[in-house]
């Protein structure tokens, strides 16, 4: 059984989660977090060199970083990766797209204004910059899911569950989804796809 | 014949043509620049409403966004992207390492440095962070080419040609490699890897 170290309150490591739980497939949980120094820990580090959470852990030892490159490897086959050559291609670039001109303005704007640990960093000018970014990455999504239900195409794909961890909890961070109308109706498609699961669900231990 | 909008001082924007010309494939260049507001022009924007560089547009009109996401797309079913499924998860997170614990820094850096419109923003704060978060990246590189002659293990792949865009023009944003004998070779590895070209490098018009 595979495990996935990540922290209960991330977006980032609930994406792996959502999928897994989507799949039906076991996994172990094992809580390592940025708010007490376990992902700086030394033991955490020799297996990700990156600091950083989620990482997934095969039962052989091998492990794999970064959220998007987990739900391109965990969904290969399934249908939340498109067959079709171009929305494929879409799929990557909107996994490249939450992580580069969303997670760093939507998520981080949270993390700003609700993790202790981050207060110090929460000066009016990040929360500014974070704003304006994040409401920027918010009419790009607006505009595209004015298109097609999903940002591949008609159907879910994992750049959809990506964009979701941060989007649905976008409120949390002081951004007002009302303005985003397009945004909501696909956050409630996304909810409504089957096997769907919150962002505190774990797996039975 | 496809279309690459971009800039030939962007490393973002090198990625897709280097990818070309190692793959032999016919391209047209189009010069779209942050520095003159062409990337946030009308006529741009209808085409990539994020407002970047590079974007690539096939015969039909369709585009593509994300130059991490050009460089699976078009190199899918070539040498630089793996076969074995650890190996080609392993080249998604390089990717998705480039775009979010090195681009941001690495690039962002050498832009505050050497880009004329963006002097304002190079604080001595930019500087400080940019400089250490870049260095971080860094030694995470290190680390992996002291295992692996490549990113993705032992052969060459997109993860490469990303990391390789910045990375070798890092000392214009004040890294010193000379601190990195790892990444210094494998610097070099990239560039005597068959077909290489410049970042300056631009087909026949």
């Amino acid at each position: 059984m595979v495990t996935i170290y990540g922290m209960i309150d991330s977006g980032n490591c609930y994406k792996p989660r959502l999928l897994m739980a989507k799949l039906g497939r076991s996994f172990r949980h094992v809580e390592i977090s940025s708010h007490d120094g376990g992902t700086r820990a030394d033991a955490f580090t020799a297996k990700n060199p990156n600091a950083m959470v989620p990482l997934l852990e095969f039962d052989d030892g091998r492990v794999l970083a970064e959220s998007n490159a987990m739900l391109l490897h965990l969904a290969e086959g399934t249908r939340f990766v498109p067959q079709d050559a171009y929305a494929r291609a879409l799929t990557y670039q909107w996994l490249f797209f939450e992580q580069y001109s969303h997670e760093p303005y939507i998520a981080v704007r949270r993390a700003l204004l609700t993790f202790p640990s981050r207060k110090k960093d929460a000066t009016p000018e990040r929360l500014a910059q974070t704003l304006e970014r994040g409401e920027k990455a918010l009419r790009v999504m607006e505009r595209r899911l004015d298109e097609t239900p999903f940002f591949a195409g008609s159907a879910i794909s994992v750049a959809d569950m990506a964009l979701f961890a941060y989007t649905h909890v976008a409120g949390e961070g002081g951004f007002d989804l009302s303005a985003y109308p397009a945004v909501a109706a696909w956050i409630a498609r996304v909810e409504n796809d089957p096997g769907h699961v919150p962002m505190n669900w774990l797996p039975a231990a």
